[in-house]
């Protein structure tokens, strides 16, 4: 998770003050939950707080130094991956790195346009797997209609890694004018997720062959930025726009209703799961709302345009399952409550630590 | 090594075509060497190829969709950082990971404005090892001026790391009608070093406390944007600007003697070497020419600015040493020869394979 998704918490329960100092990183530090929110707050926040960070989104809106001759800022993301294992079904790494990148710079209703990518080899790494990673890469770009412009590579000794890790960063151009980013939420706003979740995370675990888990569960992994350009034509005044991964659905919103200082209110029954993704989530005791998605686009728009975002959604590729799934409500405030079929009120808290490690 | 870095290889001696494939990764392809451009023509250059990736250099120019409205281009640049030990003389693997970037961004004559940082950490790394990371990382990031705007953290379980992983990534500002580059470089034009060369190899080698090595030499990691801004004023028709790291002085002349179809002649006797880092090298067998530096500027400029370059470099920080140390010549093209004191000449050729791993 990048950074300033942390920030809400500096104001809300989900963090408490004083954090919690940690002597040694552990796996939930990577989770994308608490544990990695009291990692940056107490380590990375002190440190390089500014004014794009605080601004909490998924990418950095930056502006340049002759803004006067400018219409439009640029929007900067970046993200690790360290996926296990490197080739999972529908998709890889190399897939991975390129989507999860280029879904975060648009975020803001920007248009991806650069990516950068630096590659950590470890020793005895199979040059087919490192080539198919590439090519998955290049494929990615393309779809995306992004130009990779820059480039590193180390190698480290055997044992020193675990094949490949692959940290992309991108750039992109967000028009003049739009304001859209996790504070923008407002009461009487509809929640759209564009398909079905979980298959990500379900996908990944599958693969590794662990839990002894067989399903014929596909990654989702997709670059969301044309879907995200149509969804912002047919309901300009979107307010948030993000994508639920490490954390899942649940700790998705709840960064957004702490940003935004409200509450979401979620109806199960609307929220796209497929079965198999069901199954193995109750064979694993696992909840699909904080399992990782890395294709599905969360928006949160004014009632008057959910219908036209959701017909956007729907005609795009990658958004065939879209729905509406919920409404921001001024209470319960900085809260996620899922209201189920019984008709009873579940809170939806932010994943306490790690839940599946190594998805992204 | 930059992606780009490799490309005058594609029409010289340096990477015979057809290129070797290699079955595995080995450590050699992250040496910055032939092998690191093997590597990267055979398996990245046919994926990722581009206009700002084949300009050679180590950022990306890259333009906006509205130039019209622009005065000048962005620099984009992105380096992985393993170094190890994490924390050796004069520098840690956090203020690496930011010098190292800022100065890349800056080699086309840019002012560096944004960096973004991912962390790749090792399950078990101490926090207090982290938070000295990080606070190198702010304090570098203070003197170059640049602002930490985006960045992400993932973890890895024991033994699927060694500690921890940066990669930053660079953004820049290249004022408008500025053309520095590899390929810029002309006969008659001077080469500066702006000081003493291989300090930064040998000092985490020495730290690795292996080959019974003990020395005083301490990394010269550093920005440089500040001395390259000096430079430019001083010689605003530099050719060339380029920071010799994996590889060292020779495999980065090497580099720009093949973009600018150009002959380097150096002079061994002008060429800073400080003498604890002769004498390491003496003793462990290494040409202080192919050491790697983390603080040095090469600059390529017209032999009437060149008097106006060194004094600018010399009244910078970290400039004390700078001196004048070759020619640019017509012949022979694409070569880069050493002309000693005894009146021989000897050609430096680009490093083979791997020298010193890990040292960046």
């Amino acid at each position: 998770m990048n950074i300033k998704d942390a920030l809400p918490a500096m104001e809300g329960p989900v963090c408490p003050v004083p954090l919690h100092h940690a002597e040694q990183v552990v796996m939930g530090h990577g989770s994308g939950g608490k544990m990695t929110q009291e990692l940056i707050l107490s380590v990375f926040m002190p440190r390089f707080e500014c004014g794009p960070l605080a601004a909490g989104n998924d990418f950095a809106a930056v502006g340049l130094p002759n803004p006067a001759a400018l219409k439009g800022q640029l929007s900067i993301s970046t993200d690790a991956h360290s996926v296990a294992p490197l080739i999972f079904p529908g998709g890889d790494i190399g897939k991975l790195a390129v989507c999860g990148t280029v879904n975060d710079v648009s975020m803001g209703g920007a248009v991806p346009l650069y990516l950068t990518a630096s590659f950590i080899l470890e020793e005895g790494l199979s040059m087919d797997v490192l080539e198919s990673i590439v090519r998955s890469m290049q494929a990615s770009a393309e779809e995306a209609g992004v130009q990779i412009v820059a480039g590193d590579t180390k190698v480290v000794e055997r044992g020193k890694a675990d094949g490949v890790f692959i940290t992309t960063t991108g750039i992109g151009w967000i028009p003049e004018g739009r304001s859209i980013g996790g504070a923008e939420a407002q009461p009487g706003d509809k929640v759209l997720i564009s398909g079905d979740l979980g298959d990500h995370g379900i996908a990944v675990l599958a693969a590794r062959g662990e839990l002894g888990l067989e399903t014929a569960v596909q990654s989702d992994v997709a670059p969301l930025n044309h879907m995200i350009q149509a969804v912002l034509a047919a309901a300009p005044h979107t307010h948030v726009m993000r994508d639920p991964t490490r954390g899942g659905l649940a700790t998705t919103l709840n960064e957004i209703a702490q940003q935004s200082n409200v509450g979401i209110i979620l109806e199960e029954n609307n929220i796209p799961i497929q079965p198999a993704v069901q199954a193995a989530c109750e064979m694993l005791g696992f909840d699909p709302l904080y399992v990782a998605n890395e294709g599905k686009l969360i928006a949160i728009v004014p009632a008057e345009e959910a219908e036209a975002a959701l017909k956007a959604m729907q005609q795009s590729k990658y958004g065939e399952h879209a729905a509406i799934v919920g409404t921001v409500s001024s209470t319960p405030v900085k809260r996620v409550l899922l209201h189920t079929p019984m008709g009873s009120n579940r809170i939806l808290d932010v994943m306490a630590g790690e839940m599946l490690p190594r998805i992204c």
